[in-house]
């Protein structure tokens, strides 16, 4: 299929590529929720894969709770329940009976989790407890919903820790960047790590830390985010341990999440005219191979294919007969993968290949005894570009700001001075329509002025408009 | 930890290893929801590969569909609502909002899926459609709830196939016999296929066929199930096609069922005295090596777990200097591992290593150079022989009877001759207080009296009581 809809207009190219490069179909009838066609969730799996791979690396265990909660569990932690009940999908009834108590779709699994924490930590050699699960979540968004940005049923991957001190929790967060920066570096996703303002942290949480990326349309994209959730969970779940002194103490906890927005983050940032581009880590099939027709030209496509295959890589040799190779280019490009080999009367005489990046569309010829190795530099080379190429947009959309109609005429995310009031951040959010992200992590540290009220200040936030 | 429940005393033999080897924690408070930990996860989890590579390799493919399903969707199939509105958990409200329309958690996924089938399916050159999905499952259990067994929330695996043909989806129930056996011989579980009768049919189907194991305990469970539907359900929810001749039709449709219960009968059947066995399919942790202290023996170890790991093979070095080797043994005896390596003295001495087989627990002494092969070999081995055993003891259970009185007594499956008539099958249930399993699909073709109204008859069914 050829898929030539201008990524200018955004809205409509993101809408439109996801269903035709076949991720998911959206005509489920319920609003926010969608079916994951194969090719999509092969993407899902692989994000699964990257995820669960960087966690194990650091010790985190995968668990499984279930779905459902009851009602009297989720509603111990306030702040929490304040943040979470407008959202809750509620269980009442099962077959013919109300349910005495009802049970509510978790939104997250702080309350399902740590009620069963409180069981398995006794002391100080239970610590610290690392653990993650991958689950489907249910938040009733009264928003409109965008396909992987804004859902009612998603995929989510929440890792959740105990320690003994506040101190170790902080190292977890700290691990946590460590750890998220190697996932977003797999899927070529640059990000900024935001401090979020106190009124706009998670229900819960003594601070959130937001990694933030930046869509085509100048919004930003939350696609992480890690919690110090301190001792107010574990007072609300009595999560207690003996301490090495005999005494005892709650834990100190701390979340990371991450959902499939990191898959529309994909879709948006690297995609093109065309359609998709995959980063080859994430990619369902890492290399097409398209046979121009010719004699013996299959055989020679087969004999390609079983070397990459034996080479660990994901490849799909397109054999279609009804179609031409020019529809397959545009066909797999649309799909984004990454690399494609071109083969026929030309590359068989030569013992050689021909090579065409997805991101660049440049030739290049190989000679089959160094198709592995230029195949796998060049998918390096392709998930480098992709980063390289997604860096410098989203910093090119990063502005210091000097006054509210600056910062409300910017697209993308606006660098402001702020005194840190509440009264100021109203008029700063009023007026630009734009929201405080927060405080960035990695930031100059120089004096300057109020955007407002112009008190002198060496606070520096960041101010958009987000999804 | 030291386990030795007797399994004589099967039901707390059962309830109690599954916690004490890890598997699950029970002490979620929803009856019938429990909480899978580490171990038990990654033993699920080599469940999804095992069922996802023998069903990938006969062409099905992975898709992933909502949890939620609209009520409108759930209740076009007559027979289908009637089977399971019993059984059904009703998500009524969100937020703080009655919902219009109510939803239902998935009992089951044929009416999420149909409704979008027919949006895939036009013309012949869709067919067949072979799809399958990994997810949980909700039903509202009314009878006591077992791990594994009788669930409120499962691991359900459940294929989908769409076809032109009647008989093209029976091609397929056939090639689910096929899929069927390569699963389960990976999980060394003998069954038995039988043809269930009309009233113990899935609600929608034409036919449905179940595959049979029998628990230590004499009773049957079922752990798979293979359904024609031919176009029961594609009538309901229009999934038609374009065919050859222009004209349209129904598609003819099948599904294919797992669910979790293939744990509880791996835990039940293979388990021991000494706990779990695992089959080395399945295993987490497939070798674990225990040293006996000695001068270098930690460093000798992890030069054994180097070399089996990069054969594949999944390795744990048991490092804990706070416990003997002894209690090592019996701590993972108790948790199932198939295989265990000895290391100490002796074996650096030699150049050798020490296996000891989970389940004949014989020590075989083998030079470091023949370590991979060996171990190969008998994990293999282990596997044929779990088989064996297994299907031996269920064999001895199956017995052909010829009076109510020898049914009601024997403990197992009862096989029958039976006239076909519900009045008598009734006779035989309420009598026997067992269930008409079905008619079994390999059996001779006598001829018999019915063991009721003894009018001749060539027909036999098995008779047991069930979980």
């Amino acid at each position: 299929m050829k898929f030539d809809l201008e990524k200018e207009d955004f809205v409509e190219w993101y809408n439109t590529i996801i269903e035709v490069a076949d991720l998911i179909d959206k005509r489920y009838p319920i609003k926010g929720a969608h079916v994951w066609k194969p090719y999509g969730w092969k993407l899902i799996r692989n994000l699964d894969r990257i995820i669960r791979e960087v966690w194990e690396s650091y010790g985190h265990q995968e668990v499984n709770f279930p779905t459902l909660i009851p009602f009297h569990i989720f509603q111990k932690e306030a702040e929490h329940i304040k943040g979470f009940e407008s959202q809750v999908f509620w269980v009442t009834r099962a077959g013919d009976n109300e349910l005495e108590e009802p049970y509510i779709l978790r939104p997250t699994s702080e309350t399902a989790m740590y009620t069963i924490f409180s069981l398995w930590i006794r002391s100080h050699k239970d610590l610290p407890l690392k653990t993650f699960q991958i689950v489907n979540v249910f938040r009733y968004e009264t928003k409109q919903t965008r396909s992987f940005i804004r859902m009612r049923e998603f995929h989510f991957y929440e890792a959740h820790t105990c320690h003994a001190t506040y101190e170790d929790a902080e190292r977890q967060i700290k691990e946590d960047f460590e750890m998220w920066d190697k996932i977003a570096k797999k899927l070529a996703i640059p990000y900024i790590l935001i401090m979020r303002p106190d009124w706009d942290k998670f229900p819960g949480a003594v601070y959130t830390v937001g990694a933030d990326t930046i869509m085509p349309t100048g919004r930003t994209l939350q696609i992480a985010t890690m919690h110090q959730y301190a001792q107010n969970f574990s007072k609300a779940y009595e999560i207690k341990y003996l301490k090495e002194d005999s005494t005892h103490d709650y834990v100190h906890q701390t979340t990371f999440g991450i959902s499939e927005r990191v898959i529309g983050a994909i879709v948006g940032i690297h995609g093109d005219n065309k359609g998709l581009i995959l980063p080859p880590e994430i990619a369902p099939i890492q290399i097409v191979i398209v046979p121009i027709p010719s004699e013996g030209v299959i055989e020679y496509s087969l004999k390609i294919k079983n070397i990459l295959e034996e080479n660990k890589f994901r490849v799909h040799l397109d054999e279609r007969e009804d179609v031409t190779p020019g529809y397959k280019f545009n066909d797999w490009e649309m799909r984004g993968v990454p690399l494609r080999i071109e083969v026929g009367r030309k590359e068989m005489d030569n013992k050689a290949v021909t090579l065409v990046p997805r991101d660049s569309r440049k030739k290049i010829s190989v000679p089959i005894e160094h198709m592995v190795s230029t195949v796998e530099r060049e998918l390096s080379d392709i998930e480098k570009r992709l980063f390289i190429r997604a860096e410098e947009k989203m910093k090119g959309m990063i502005k210091h700001v000097n006054s509210i109609e600056e910062l409300k005429n910017h697209n993308g995310i606006g660098e402001i001075y702020w005194c840190n009031s509440y009264s100021c951040a109203e008029v700063i959010e009023t007026k630009s329509e734009k929201k405080i992200l927060g405080y960035p992590l990695k930031v100059r540290k120089d004096e300057g002025k109020c955007i407002v009220c112009e008190k002198p200040t060496d606070i520096i936030v960041y101010v958009a408009k987000t999804y």
